[in-house]
C-alpha cells in the first residue's frame, strides 16, 4: 500500500484517483480551492456511474471485464462492484498540499494544461516534496522537460500519460525527461502495473507519444486524401478498415476526438510552406473550420 | 456474362482471372510468351490451393466464409468448392492478343511492374482494342495518366487495384485519370463488385490510392519513433493497437509488407532535406539496410 496524490479532480485526476482507491492505495486529491471541490463532484459522479455501469455489463457478459480490472484470478463482479464503491468512498480530498505531500510515495500532477497552472503547482509543492516520492506529470500536450526544474529534483520526475476511461483504456506512455533517473523509470513502470495499467516506455522525450505521433500524420493523410477531392470520408474510412482490419477509419476516429481538437493539432502544422509540407495543412484547417461553424461531424449533423 | 481478358499470369493476375471465371465470365489470361505460359502454372497451382485450404475451413467454421465468396444467398461449401475447380478449368490461355482482345468487354492490364513493358503492351493493344472495351490497370506504383495516351481511347480507360488474396482481402480501389469519362468510371463500380469485389472510388489521381496514402506515412512514423529511440517495436506497436483497437501494430504490419519493399518506399523520400523531412528517412534507411543485410525481421531472424 503506498500513498499517492493526485493534484487535480478534473475527468482524468479522478479516474487516476479512483484507479488507485481501487488498488488499495492511501489515495488523496489535493484541489486548488473550495471552488475546485464544487466542480470535481460531478466528475467523481461520472466515473461512479460510468465503472458500475461497465461492472454491470461484466457481470452479464464475461468477455466485457474492463482491462483495468483484469487479474490473475477469475473476475468476480459482486466483488468488483464492491470495492469499487468502497474506493470511491476511500478517496481523500484536501486543500493542504504540505499534508498532500507527506510521505507520498507517489505525486501525480493533473492540473489543468496550462503552464503557468502547471509551474505555480510545482513551485509551490517543492518545499513539500520529500526525498522518496516519485513525481509524475499527466500532461499530454507539454514535454516534462518543460518543467523539470521547478520540482525540486528532476532525477524523479517524469510524464505518465493516461488515456480516458483509465479502468478500460489502460494503456499509460511513461516518458522520461532528460533527467529522469533509470530507477524513477523503472519505479514508474512496475507503479502503473500496480494500479490496473498496461505501460508503454518511452526513453526519450516525443510530443504526442507514440500513439499520437502515429495518429497524428494518419489523420492528417485521411483528412488530405478529402480535402483535395480524391474520395469521400466513407470511402477512405473503408479502405483503412478493409485493407487493415481496425474496427475504426480515420473519419470515425476524428469524429470521437472531436473537430475543435482535431482543427487545434492541424493548426500547429498551417505556416509550414506549401512546397515542404506533405499535407494540405489550409485546406484541411478550412475544411474543418466550416464544419465547426455549422456544428457538423463526419458522420452526422450533431453528435 | 461477359467476354473479360487479363494480361499477365503473375501473382495478381491469375488471382484475377480466378474470381473472373468463379463469376461466370468467359476469362482469358493473355500472356507474352511460351515461357510466360511455364511460369504462371506453379502461380494457378498456388491460387487452386489457396483458394481450396479457405474454402475447407469455411465448411468447418461458417464465420471463416472468404468475403469475396458471400452473396445474398446462405453459403454452400461444397457448392463453392465445385465452382471453384470448374472455374479454374475454364479459364483460357492465349498468346495471340487479336483473339484475346476480340469482342472483349473487359481487359485487365495486370503485366509487370515496368513502364516500358506496360507501354509495350499498350501498343500492341491498341489496334485490337474494341470501343466497347473497359480497359483496366492493376499497376500499383504508377499512374494511369502515365499510360493513357497509348491505350487508344483514354475515356474507357482507368485504374483498379487489387488487393493480394482478392478472394478473400476484396477491397479493390477504382481510380480515374484526367480522361476517364463517369460512363466508364461507374461501369468499373458495378463490374468488381459483378466479381465479388468491394470497391473504393477515387475521383483523382493519387499515388499510392488511399490504403498506401495512409498506410505510408503512419509507418513512417512508428518507424521514425523507432529509429530515433523513443521506444521498442514491440511497445510502439502496443500503442497502437491498444490505443486504436487495431489487430496489427506498424512492425508487425512491416514483416507482412517485407522490409526490402518497405526500403523502397523510404527510399522516395530519403534526400528530402532534413530541415523539411517530416520523418528522419536517412536513418530508417539505415536501419532497414542493416536487418536486410542481417536477414532480419521485426518480429524474428527470418521470417
Amino acid at each position: 500500500m503506498k500513498k499517492v496524490t493526485i493534484a487535480g479532480g478534473g475527468v482524468l485526476g479522478t479516474q487516476i484517483a479512483f484507479m488507485n482507491a481501487y488498488n488499495g492505495n492511501d489515495t488523496t486529491i489535493w484541489l486548488r480551492s473550495e471552488g475546485s471541490i464544487g466542480r470535481m463532484e460531478p466528475k467523481m459522479k461520472w466515473v461512479h456511474d460510468a465503472v458500475m455501469a461497465d461492472l454491470e455489463a461484466a457481470k452479464k457478459n464475461p468477455a466485457l471485464v474492463p482491462a483495468g480490472f483484469k487479474t490473475d484470478e477469475p473476475f468476480d463482479a459482486d466483488q468488483a462492484i464492491q470495492k469499487a464503491e468502497e474506493a470511491l468512498k476511500a478517496i481523500k480530498i484536501t486543500l493542504d498540499l504540505a499534508e498532500a505531500a507527506k510521505d507520498a510515495d507517489v505525486i501525480i500532477e493533473a492540473v489543468s494544461e496550462d503552464p503557468q497552472d502547471k509551474i505555480e503547482f510545482y513551485n509551490k509543492l517543492k518545499p513539500n516534496l520529500e526525498e522518496k516520492t516519485l513525481l509524475l506529470t499527466n500532461s499530454s500536450s507539454m514535454l516534462p522537460s518543460a518543467f523539470a526544474k521547478y520540482t525540486g529534483d528532476p532525477s524523479r520526475y517524469l510524464a505518465m500519460h493516461f488515456a480516458n476511461h483509465i479502468w478500460k483504456e489502460n494503456l499509460v506512455e511513461i516518458m522520461s525527461q532528460p533527467e529522469t533517473s533509470k530507477e524513477a523509470f523503472d519505479e514508474a513502470v512496475a507503479y502503473a502495473h500496480s494500479i490496473g495499467m498496461d505501460p508503454v516506455e518511452l526513453h526519450k522525450e516525443k510530443a504526442g507519444y507514440l500513439l499520437n505521433s502515429m495518429l497524428i500524420p494518419f489523420l492528417m493523410a485521411a483528412q488530405d486524401l478529402y480535402v483535395t477531392e480524391v474520395a469521400s470520408p466513407e470511402d477512405i474510412d473503408k479502405a483503412w478498415k478493409k485493407g487493415t482490419g481496425a474496427p475504426r477509419g480515420p473519419f470515425e476516429i476524428l469524429d470521437i476526438v472531436g473537430l475543435p481538437t482535431a482543427r487545434n493539432i492541424n493548426h500547429q502544422f498551417v505556416n509550414i510552406p506549401d512546397e515542404v509540407a506533405p499535407f494540405h495543412y489550409k485546406l484541411i484547417e478550412k475544411q474543418l473550420d466550416k464544419m465547426i461553424a455549422n456544428g457538423e461531424t463526419f458522420y452526422g449533423k450533431k453528435k
